[in-house]
């Protein structure tokens, strides 16, 4: 008997979890990843490790990351804007995390893209299971996706394969921190929706009680509240990023055909206030071959448990 | 010792080869697919087929089809805008075109989507040999596209995969034959370049050779010839439709992280007319990871050969 650690790495924090062969999660803890250089990082992450190693009763003998910008193929994580401990003299630069853990701490690790490992953990444990064809896709502080093809996970040709988060919704559209113009996630994210209301405080002159919030630093989560209030100026910022969205997964379906899309992470957990916007824009922007035949579903396991999983299933 | 038959149908006419085990065209010969109803192209097709077989000296065991809004799955061809004897009451419809050419011929027919059967084409005979991740996109009448992940063709959940003229590359742009507005197909296709000049022919008060064509009926290989000769307007049409399908491209890549994307059909014919401006807009709408790093191919094969090739190999 053994046990693996299946670590979910986000640009916030980094959660742990000790999983058994049967995909029990025995031990978990969450650790800041908001440090500002690799050795920080590791050590920081390293410790958790070892504190959770200690709890386990039998060896962990793997442990398997989900990552922002992970790849699969080399174990790297390459060029990710939004994890400051990944940037070198002041650039996301490429990181050889998986080795790096594993001289640290003498086991074996494997990662791969966050949101893949995501997928991964939806399809064996979660709202997934049993199906070939879906694509996950993550909205948090950015927009992630996990493509699953007849049952496997999409890496390409290099590891890095979907990225859906820097597609271009609008172009010319709004600076991304991966250096493109109008990418999804500049939308469709936490901080898109943060953006979307400055841009609205701004042009749309009607009372809201989201004018007591400080511009520059209102969050996805005060928009969140005015909009459960009423508040509809609030409400339009959600309605607007739905019809983003489901425009965006109208072209994802294009390309894979998927039985459904599942949608997972922070921002996805305020769906009531976006999802008839969306599903209505995705069949309205879908061939009639598609239209009101892909299913829209929301994560079923809870909080980060399908990254947890997913990166453990890696591990084995 | 069997031989099969391999069609490619497109918009104007279908194509077809009678090929041997080793994948040589020993026969082949051309008909319209301009007829108004299933039962005239039907005729059409089955008597071409027929006469094809009588030169076979082995028995013809099988018929592989690649059409547009071809299903692998079902057999059938489903609401193909551009193929007008699969309008049934004025409106395109689901046509179960492989079992009623078996009924007619009393040979087994496999089919799929013109695309997918160049791209097998290619993978097995042409540019894309080994290959196991490339992207082929058709830039005809239309544009279609065929996906290989890992060596194989993505069908999707409902056979339907690999729909990429589709994408929407202008928000709210111009009205597609299918429904939507702004596909790719809109832009970067023949008719797409013919649409290209009779705006610009309007809006641009440039001297050009174009004028003295009627703008209605002007078509992409008379922009083609005027740039070719030197007109400046001509040559921006080109510039401008090799941007647009440059930025689409960057959008496929962060779906699929593909070795290579290849481009076959008419208009890449052209493609010393935007080759140049297509590959800069995709690797600047590229993340840093796949910037420079992807090949643009051309099909290798001559004329139809390879969704003949493709077509033929569904059918052993």
């Amino acid at each position: 008997m053994a046990n693996v650690i299946g670590i979910d790495i986000g640009g916030q924090s980094a959660k742990l979890g000790l999983v058994t062969p049967d995909g029990q999660i025995i031990g978990q803890c969450v650790v800041s990843s908001l440090q500002n250089s690799i050795d920080e990082f590791l050590s920081v992450l390293t410790e958790a490790i070892m504190n959770l190693s200690a709890k386990s009763t039998a060896p962990v003998t793997g442990i398997g990351i989900g990552v922002p910008n992970g790849n699969y193929h080399r174990g790297t994580v390459e060029y990710a804007p939004n994890l400051k401990w990944a940037y070198v003299d002041g650039k996301p630069a490429v990181i050889n995390l998986a080795h790096l853990i594993s001289e640290k701490t003498g086991i074996p690790v494997r990662l791969t893209n966050d949101a893949n490992a995501a997928a991964m953990g939806e399809m064996t444990y979660g709202i997934a299971k049993g199906m070939k064809d879906f694509i996950m896709i993550t909205l948090g502080t950015g927009v992630g996706s996990g493509i699953v093809i007849d049952g496997k996970i999409v890496y390409g040709h290099d590891g890095f394969a979907g990225e859906l988060g820097h597609v271009c919704i609008v172009p010319d559209g709004r600076k991304c921190n991966c250096g493109l113009n109008g990418c999804l996630e500049t939308y469709c994210s936490a901080t898109g929706v943060a953006r979307t209301t400055r841009e609205l405080l701004v042009s749309d002159s009607r009372d809201s009680s989201l004018r007591k919030y400080d511009i520059d630093t209102i969050s996805a989560k005060e928009v969140f509240n005015a909009a459960k209030e009423g508040d509809a100026l609030a409400i339009d910022i959600f309605k607007y990023t739905g019809r983003l969205l489901g425009r965006a997964m109208a072209d994802f379906i294009k390309f894979s055909a998927p039985q459904a899309i599942v949608l997972f992470g922070g921002l996805s957990k305020a769906h009531e206030l976006f999802h008839d916007d969306m599903v209505k824009a995705m069949n309205d922007n879908l061939l009639k071959v598609w239209q009101n035949k892909v299913q829209v579903l929301y994560s079923s396991l809870k909080e980060s448990d399908a990254a947890i999983l997913g990166a453990s299933a890696l591990a084995w």
